[in-house]
């Protein structure tokens, strides 16, 4: 029931909580059959990861969907509402600022950063650019927990050194290189190019 | 040594090949265990899947980089040179079209397609954006193999119809929603929201 998920099973959790939270409030109880459909993934391992949050589905009837939006939310760190900076105020870091997912999954939107004077100030949705010094005194007391690289490939580095300095300990990187962070640091990457690869696979096996 | 490859073997072999591609040419063998440790990924699980693609590595020496490296992006159909297409020249199409690994790792850009006269015309970095009514005549004969959607989600699935009707069966889906396709149709969501979620859980379970 407890110690922390296997990796592969933490991906999946927030595709059944999508999957949740797309049928209620209108659907009460849901089988495992139903969340395997909604997020593409096998009954039985639904039912596996389920089992290892400690959420027990009744038997022929299926799993409370809104207890259970609520376990995985839970499981998921959620309900603190961890803080989010984005850092690069380009055309990548303007289109995550935009990204209206963020709020509504879970997040709180503290600010963009940049080094660029000229991009200080507020973007159309509200959401402030401000300069990159701003981001330690900004990110103390655990203001910021998670932090997104939108920048050049040649500012990543820095940029994570900057985060790690700052108490940021976790990052998601959208630039194509790979950081180099102290271990308790966590780091996922966005790779663009490997998601066309998944799909050119498909072309050509096809 | 052939058939299709397990999903999830399909979606370890762009790292692979990151990999490969990052030591080349100055490394020209490598073991399992240096691909496992620069992909992050069990060097079980590398030979696992490397034998998948009928590639056999030297017993207690390794694989050829080079040679591993060829055969991955043949495997993956990088070789063909893929037409890729955005529609959306907001801030993230603009965002996807600046993005220099798409051309980098085996694809081609073909444009960036959009509905509003105002973002007609080239990019700063060459690539053209062009009106949407251009998206089936420009994929006439197979020029246009991938579609990248980054549009507003409400556009979402108008844009996925269209891409259908002229002939894309790969679609990389970067709006928060669900498209309905016809079966033989691909296709990949890159959820930003998600990729948050899996960090929160380890700032969670400590």
């Amino acid at each position: 029931v407890s110690g922390p998920l296997p990796p592969a099973a933490v991906s999946r959790l927030p595709r059944y909580l999508r999957f949740l939270e797309g049928v209620a409030p209108s659907v009460s109880v849901v089988s495992s059959e139903e969340i395997a459909e909604g997020s593409g993934v096998s009954a039985v391992q639904v039912r596996k990861d389920l089992s290892h949050l400690g959420a027990a589905g009744t038997r022929g009837v299926g799993y409370d969907a809104t207890s259970l939006a609520k376990r995985i939310g839970k499981a998921l760190g959620l309900e603190d509402r961890l803080g989010v900076a984005i850092v690069g105020a380009g055309n990548l870091g303007s289109a995550l600022a935009n990204y209206q997912g963020f709020e509504a999954r879970g997040f709180r939107m503290v600010a963009v950063y940049d080094v660029d004077a000229k991009r200080i100030g507020p973007l159309p949705n509200g959401l402030d650019v401000r300069h990159i010094d701003r981001l330690a005194p900004d990110a103390t007391g655990g203001q910021i927990s998670i932090g997104i690289i939108a920048t050049p490939s040649e500012a990543a580095q820095f940029v994570a050194s900057l985060m790690v300095e700052a108490g940021i300990r976790s990052i998601l990187n959208f630039a194509p290189t790979e950081l180099r962070v102290p271990a308790g640091v966590a780091v996922r990457r966005v790779d663009l190019a490997t998601e066309l690869q998944i799909l050119s696979y498909h072309l050509a096996a096809g």
